[in-house]
């Protein structure tokens, strides 16, 4: 098959390895020229070019830009697509991204390969990076079966878990699992940082361990990327952050009321619940 | 030197095992007798038995109980030592803990080697657990110098990053960087857990990855042990949260009034800021 990727950074490049090494042609479009050279010369794609009308030949293009370039994307590539072209994309949030693609190119199917790493870019790119990780897919109830079918099979040809959903239910999963943790890690170290004596300071800094490092990784995270989850899925995760707040507070009333039993009781149930969600 | 261990846990098994290989005699003391028994044929303590008094001997006697236990274990042992014993423990709290402890013993000395692991008890015990972790001292100004410089001597004897401060800057500390993170984690779980439509809740538990795992863990862990951090350490728990509470609201502020490029600059902050606790 000839498959198109629009965006040759960590996901573009890795799903380009991924696919030519199953024998697809590969058709890579780059916003500069050198990333188009050392994405040709580093076996990434077969074909790389600046130009979207590059991909007039493909049968499925794969945008892999960041959320807010994925809709515009989708305009500007219609004109140049074959009738029965399908083309789906790699955003992290599935609602508005699908609405605003879809009026464009009606054979748009929503998709979500839920991998990545700390690095960006196409420098790190990976062969079997989306390897039994979850990839969803998010139609409309409009999208033709086909398309829907043709995406799902590249996902699973990556040795992916599938799941499809609706959009809705994307957002507010991702919300829970993936948006709300940024916002509550980042909010402690933010909070860590309001200590006002230096020499308590200090000592938090210098006995912080394993605990700390582990539930502030996410909140250090890439800054744009949190700004991107809060944007494009606003009223979800504004949802589940009063949600949490509501369930902090309510552990906060524990300890104040000195309710030791409920809160081990409380925290008994999390420890139990937690591996239902690894 | 004859050293006692009051407790064989975890940290009680771990401190006997690399207290032995360094030439210390080792008395250790439990409440059942199997674990006596386990503990000397696994060479983690060359004596062991149930009475206190078994400690007579000894110049340093090293508390490794819950921290409920810590004073009445002080208490209880204080007839049987001599004049010259050195008293110290391990608690994860150290303010009511040395209160408590040093009027049945001026000759106490808080400590806390910040070494663990997610199993407990004696088989859990390995040698070099403190290596390179923190070990925190925190004599009050009443200490005798010679008793802390016992325990500060010991405490790097392990291979442990000694730090000495006051019990009530240990505690602060503390409850920035490991007992706010459990609060903070176990509402994560506890809030995902509130999702009401059964399918966003399974799609939130298979999509559950790395981030959700590393924000998730703290508060998934040993609930007995978040209830002692909150009940011995309520007050700093307490200004923690609140601080925590305030930082977090803030945060949703920024997402309500679509603040994006001020909620940028505060992820960016916070991603600068966490290497300073690494």
């Amino acid at each position: 098959m000839k498959i198109g990727i629009v965006g040759l950074g960590l996901i573009g490049a890795s799903l380009g390895l991924d696919l030519r090494q199953q024998g697809h042609e590969v058709y890579g479009v780059a916003r500069r020229i050198d990333t188009c050279t050392t994405a040709v010369m580093q076996g990434m794609v077969d074909h790389a070019a600046i130009a979207l009308d590059s991909l007039s030949p493909v049968e499925v293009v794969i945008v892999c830009t960041p959320i807010a370039a994925i809709a515009p994307t989708v305009a500007a590539l219609a004109p140049h697509l074959q009738p029965q072209a399908v083309v789906t994309d790699v955003g992290s949030v599935k609602a508005s991204v699908v609405a605003a693609a879809t009026p464009h190119w009606p054979r748009f199917v929503g998709g979500h390969p839920m991998a990545g790493k700390s690095e960006a870019g196409l420098g790190a790119a990976e062969a079997g990076l989306f390897r039994q990780r979850a990839y969803v897919i998010t139609p409309l109830e409009t999208t033709p079966t086909d398309a829907v079918e043709t995406v799902q099979a590249l996902a699973q040809s990556l040795g992916s878990s599938l799941y499809t959903c609706s959009p809705a239910d994307h957002d507010r999963a991702v919300a829970w699992i993936s948006h709300l943790p940024v916002m509550v890690s980042g909010s402690l170290i933010q909070a860590c940082l309001q200590e006002p004596d230096p020499t308590v300071r200090q000592l938090a800094a210098q006995f912080a361990s394993s605990g700390f490092r582990d539930t502030s990784r996410v909140g250090g995270g890439n800054p744009e990327l949190g700004v991107m989850m809060a944007r494009y899925n606003q009223a979800e995760v504004l949802r589940s952050l009063h949600t949490y707040q509501t369930q902090l507070s309510q552990l906060q009333g524990l300890i104040e009321g000195e309710q030791w039993d409920a809160l081990l009781a409380l925290l008994a149930a999390n420890q139990q619940a937690r591996p239902q969600f690894l």
